[in-house]
């Protein structure tokens, strides 16, 4: 028997990351390529056509393909339809794609950007909060299956995102809720200058630069979620639990957040989280007026989590918390398993306080 | 405007060749994961269940799942059935999967290994000489679509390759022919020696074993096919051609071997290759009796080299080799544009010579 050992040299990938207003009509453009001439295409969000995307066509001389609004999207036969658009328009690997909208463009257009051709370059336009401070950092790609959100997917980084915060002037309230429920996440388990931030002007500009600066920190540190980066689905694992439970029908940043007061309590009820911190957080969050979505049991959530990535061997693993900012590392795991008899307890206390 | 680069901390993949015999049924296995107990689902062409499929999948205590044989296997339609599959069994992030067949097999098996929950490990057993020496090595994954071969895939590299050329006892002469076409392939841009070594015993394992490292050398240097990796397709512009006009029903190995032939007339016919080196390898492919496939007309096989994937900006573009193990760099390019005036004398030629 003979062994050789590969060590594929891949060559590392730059992300370009800009923020501010009226990015998109600037002249960005030309630097990013040093001004050769690139060919484009926008797949944009069928809702931004009219306010972003024919005009960012004509701007950059590109072509434009839409995809529909809504989580829906994110489905195998979406993906298959735009390759076959991609496939007609003779799209080859010099091209570069440009998704233009929320978290459910970026993660649709990203996956078909990594697995066309194997691979083409791409750039991210996030046009709502939740995808500049969470979906369009760190690479993640993805749509969603009969069995689960996320379930296929890559990780492919994107050659540059532009977050141009003038296209969050029209966001909706759902929406802010989305990314806020994102940055306060990041607040609790990285940052307390964010949370901080967080409880008075949650607009301010600065408090997006701050959750992205945040997330690039963490993503930077461990791409492929070996460890650190698992920091991320704090408040996540009870989240999609309840989104699982409720169809889908319940506001992604409404399930985070209480997945976070969830999370926070477990971690505080396993003695790791003061009492003084847990009182704040739970305050924190009155604001947002939680509640467990229609369709709620407790069966029905248990089931749900059985199906989380995160889960190791059968047992369920959480992240949890010693204070504010600060995830505990658990030697570099970064979560730990917690049993269904610890977990039962803040179920318990959960159905008590939101039911 | 604020910018901020992001250096995603990409860990590298190591993945470990065995080259040898009876390999199968060794303690290969518990080497490869330290002991550490894993769960393996082993995916298997549905021809080699009864021959290995069963007894490796007792041996390793794993799940077994079989797909279809044939090149119909590289399609959406049988990756989605087999994510399903995987779903359903509820294969995590910590399973590994292992993929046991030919270049169809390992494709379509890496592939899924890439996306299923964002990427699983795995590891590559090819029984064919094909699978061993090009379809095993260097991380390419793919299915076909309707507008041509492997257009979506991934890169992405197996934890191991196991090369057990007990495998190849029964295997049928014209997968051996798809072997070393790929084999004498590597000769003619890499290694005079393999082609030295393949005009001699080709069912040498010393020709595996030489084959396997070059494909290595050249992946190492250059994993995404920025520079010298492009060498590797050589053959494969008019190879690929040819199997597009003749809608799949060539075989492969002789597409290739008559791709070869032709780009090797090019590169003299403009001048970078001695007559005596092309004469050389004509007389040596000569025993490979090639012909053009059923089908084949000058305009279809131009209209299928405009899928090609090498084009840029509407040329086509060609591996070129100045002598026998060597392909001539173009100042790290690896292959230069060949206008259709310039084309259309090596078709001539190649229409005489084998219509």
């Amino acid at each position: 028997m003979k062994k050789i050992v590969i060590r594929p040299n891949i060559l590392p990938r730059f992300t370009e990351v800009y923020v501010g207003r009226n990015l998109l009509w600037g002249d960005l453009w030309k630097n990013l390529f040093e001004g050769k001439k690139t060919r484009f295409v926008i797949i944009a969000d069928q809702a931004l056509k009219e306010v972003y995307g024919t005009k960012l066509a004509s701007h950059l001389n590109a072509e434009l393909l839409t995809i529909p609004s809504g989580e829906k999207t994110k489905s195998q036969d979406v993906l298959d339809k735009l390759m076959e658009e991609l496939f007609i328009l003779g799209v080859n690997k010099d091209t570069v794609l440009i998704a233009l909208g929320g978290g459910v463009t970026l993660d649709l257009v990203s996956f078909a950007a990594s697995i066309y051709m194997r691979g083409v370059q791409h750039i991210l336009i996030p046009t709502t909060l939740l995808g500049m401070v969470d979906a369009a950092i760190g690479g993640k790609t993805a749509i969603d299956t009969a069995f689960g959100k996320n379930l296929i997917g890559s990780i492919y980084h994107p050659k540059a995102i532009v977050a141009d915060v003038e296209t969050l002037s029209t966001l909706p309230e759902t929406e802010w809720v989305n990314g806020l429920a994102e940055i306060l996440k990041m607040g609790l388990i990285f940052d307390a200058g964010i949370w901080e931030l967080g409880k008075k002007d949650r607009k301010d500009p600065e408090l997006i630069l701050k959750a992205i600066g945040a997330k690039i920190e963490i993503v930077e540190q461990d791409s492929t979620e070996q460890s650190l980066r698992r920091i991320l689905n704090f408040g996540h694992t009870i989240g999609h639990g309840l989104e699982a439970v409720a169809r889908y029908g319940m506001p992604h940043g409404r399930a985070v957040a209480l997945g976070c007061v969830v999370e926070s309590y477990l971690s505080w009820q396993l003695g790791y989280l003061s009492v003084k911190d847990v009182e704040g957080i739970l305050a924190l969050y009155d604001s947002f007026f939680l509640q467990l979505p229609d369709g709620y049991s407790r069966q029905g959530l248990l089931q749900a989590l059985s199906y989380d990535k995160k889960r190791s061997s059968g047992q369920m693993r959480f992240v949890l918390i010693d204070e504010i900012g600060h995830a505990m590392p658990f030697d570099g795991a970064y979560c730990r398993s917690v049993s269904l008899s610890e977990l039962e307890s803040s179920l318990d206390w959960m159905e008590n306080t939101y039911g």
